[in-house]
């Protein structure tokens, strides 16, 4: 069954938020997102009724995510299954920022303020889509380098389920439970296995990237509107960590804090997943992923930092 | 007015949990606390349906909260103050452990589990305190010395308000909003003054230690039921981290990971504090707090460390 | 000029130590190096006579080094650069093993010791070199897959010259002076640019590398003995970090911790040689490098850690 | 045995340097230091004659360094005890400073310099020792508390040995060897115990500060110079890391990156002393400490960190 989905409402955590809409696990959901700053396909704005609100606090207004979405059969401990099918770009354009307090190269602090040296300028890019070509351009007049042309690789910067322990998250950060990861291998192409905490799993996601470099380094990539074509799907079995699968690769997304935790995260859930699952001995297992591996730092700017740790499918046993 | 209160239920979480009672500023509250594993003044442990629980999810068990106290007038941007006016521990024992994959001396990966590693055994410890003598002794048959008694000094391991941005955190974690701080100073004779991010402030306490060392290193102190009595305020003024003050010092408690992190946080927000409260310039504060000032580390054990700055009350104006 | 060097002595340290030979810029240097564990190309290991050693202290024995080679004309603050023509491996075995207390799944501490967890057990592994195909592999006998086949990729893992400030370094940590950066982009192909911190830079190298994953994983790679060829050239500018530079990218290694900072480092740096060389605008060159740029862990085990980041040279300016 | 001795020349490395006088176990020795910046007694700075030079290299002109004394009979694998007698301050001043790309509060990167934000501007302290009343004061002008008087306690911030496995470190640095460390700890009152790892063991110090608190925030104590006496004794066993004794604690000055690590280096290396030396069972230690420990974090803008962990002697058998 498919599931055309336009949200009239945006939410702003990942939580037992009210379900928006009841699927199965076989369905496909094509639902549309804005972008991390709330611009839809044509650059408006969401209104802040369209936005996850109350009298008694605050929310943060970064990253509007489309759903929740409830799936039928899914029990704390399940495994929910995204296959991402299709990411098309809605619109022609996409902003990024250097921001004052913000990204890899200011404090860790959360807020990330510095309050004794003066904070660096914001300035905003606004970049031109060639959807056509699967690029991206912009002007930089300052520069000597003028307008590159970049290539498109279109990725969900923002997608997970409500987390473990009755926790909730704001949508801009990561953890177990998926989230703000900004990986650019949760790309089509790829299946995404998220733990599942809450019954009905209730699957959010947005923050659509057309192009990211590695680590996200000014904390803002190419944002922009979508739609997208999820298949969801359901396994009964329990996993501690966000897993993707592509052709090539099987990986683990940890996210954590200092970056060198989501680098072991990744790495000692690979490990045990080769284990498990692979029947690879305990200590082969760290000697092949040590010769063999890939790892990719996602994210280096959010609330937690993401590291992708990758093996070679080649490598697995039928 | 005083307000005494037997919790009949305990909260998991910091969050917007239905209040179990509103008090107005000015008010004293004087409730018992069961320890962080749930044990009461008895030695029992609380029921299933004593606790915070859902059919939708898990929550994490430790650290039971006795609360919520929804505060008469408390609104996001306010400050809560909490003056700890007596600590009264409720039972002649004191629980702590050697956990398999917890503390400072393990892994810092959430869960902190070593899959590579044998975990090391889990060892419980059984201390008996004496109550009119403040001090807390046990039996080390294995050790060459065997019987130490060592000084009590009751604090609250866990204190916090609903934090901000719509989260929910679990009774195990420190943050902006306070929660499992586990830090020394918030014993009786200080105040604590914390960020309120939801109406009612949703105040929450729990998780008494008798005695702990610096840093938590076994990531378990003295662990004991109590009863406290509090006086909470109101100020329509907003703060950013949790500032504790006594008679000596003020404080700034700074949860984050890594542990700089939580350094960094605690000592900026000192120098704003001193900057904005007490008319010291910029450079000024910085170096009279290099010189004079003094820091604790409270946690390297929970999901966020927490670091306590501190600036002595003597070199603050009138 | 070409100078065929076979070392009589191996070096333990980046330091001042006595010139083997000396050379000119434009001049060739093919030369011998052993493996990390100081076995020459027919598994023999080099004697206790053939190392660096002194009645006075001790060397730490891994890593041994060949060189020192004096460049003529090299002045603190100039540039070394070796360009990397041949990396021949002399024998058809490579070695690796877990280690006990070393690697990215231990503790961080210098040593890596874990004194209340058990240490992993320690296990060799006898790689088979196919020189012809260019293709490793090894006998799995307690894993469900048996006979995996690699590809080889040789590097050398340990290459630097003398430090800056007079500091004596082990052969087994790299820094600004290059060293034991591990770092699979020091390949044939590529150029490397040292900062030169001592008259005639002295440069050693050894440590070759048939193969490694992300990260050095279990902290040893597939060890073994190799013939280089490398052309040594001098430029009269200074530099901070190593820099790497391939047909299709520049890049720059910051070797530190914790990881966030060599992260930071290799982005602060390549942010800086776009300014000055490229003539991008300050906060052009953060937008760009953040959208385009690539990353690479190189090392999450030796006393500092290796990050290398990259930019791509088809965006810079003719 | 007691030598006076007076500086001719001043160290900026720790390392095999030529020794400036042999001492015997048992010795004391009686030598005048200058300070950070290299401003003797009468506020005169050294001459570059009087440092460490070379026309080979460049050295760090910070922390000049009184010594090496080599002590006779120190082997490799020994442990050098200082017993710290006597600090006097030689003149009524000391200087501090903000510095623009130092400090705890600055990017944690080896010169910690800032591309992105610019630079703190750099601020200069002219502090006025009372050494009657045992205090110190300043003038703030921009400050509402304008002349603080604050109390001294005057220390070795620098003071250490040759390094382990022959490298030579800046006199900048801590590490196993001692070194930098800026821990309070090592003032009048204290054995320090270093490992001795190169043959007459070179001990050199320096960096007096005349007050301090705790981290170091602004990265410059009260900078003064000194005359003090030590005495230094041998102990034919091994120890790792640098140990502090005074008439209340036992103490272990961990160093190293990030912060968390010199935390766990003291803990670990301060358990393996209550078991090895004084019969506790490992979980007793680790259990004890943790009720009972205290530790300072002594400095956070070194090129390695230090954090002192301590024990009560009184719960130590006889």
């Amino acid at each position: 069954m498919i599931h055309r989905f336009q949200p009239t409402k945006y939410y702003h955590t990942y939580g037992p938020n009210h379900p928006a809409l009841r699927v199965s696990p076989g369905d496909t959901i094509i639902a549309t997102t804005v972008d991390a700053g709330g611009l839809d396909q044509d650059g408006n704005k969401i209104t802040d009724e369209m936005r996850q609100s109350s009298p008694e606090t605050l929310y943060s207004p970064s990253n509007p995510l489309t759903g929740p979405f409830y799936v039928e059969g899914a029990e704390p401990g399940d495994t929910l299954t995204v296959e991402i099918q299709r990411i098309t770009l809605t619109r022609p354009t996409a902003w990024s920022a250097n921001a004052s307090n913000f990204g890899g190269l200011t404090e860790e602090a959360p807020g990330r303020r510095l309050l004794l040296n003066d904070p660096i300028p914001r300035t905003r890019y606004e970049w031109a889509l060639d959807r056509e070509n699967n690029t991206a351009t912009i002007n930089f007049p300052g520069s000597r380098f003028k307008n590159p042309v970049i290539p498109l690789h279109p990725f969900i910067g923002s997608i997970g389920v409500a987390p473990r322990y009755g926790r909730v998250e704001m949508s801009l950060t990561p953890g177990e439970y998926g989230g703000n990861m900004d990986s650019p291998e949760v790309c089509v192409g790829s299946t995404l296995h998220l733990p599942v905490s809450w019954k009905g799993g209730l699957l959010v996601f947005g923050d659509i990237h057309a192009a990211q470099g590695d680590g996200e380094l000014c904390g803002v990539a190419l944002e922009t509107s979508s739609e997208l074509q999820l298949k969801v799907g359901l396994i009964k079995e329990q996993i501690e960590w966000p897993r993707v699968i592509n052709d090539d690769w099987i990986m683990v997304a940890g996210s954590s804090r200092p970056l060198m935790e989501a680098f072991k995260i990744a790495h000692f859930e690979l490990i045990k997943w080769l284990i498990t699952d692979y029947g690879y001995d305990r200590w082969d297992a760290l000697q092949m992923l040590s010769q063999v591996g890939r790892c990719t730092i996602a994210n280096t700017v959010d609330p937690n930092y993401t590291v992708v740790a990758k093996f070679p499918r080649k490598y697995l046993p039928e």
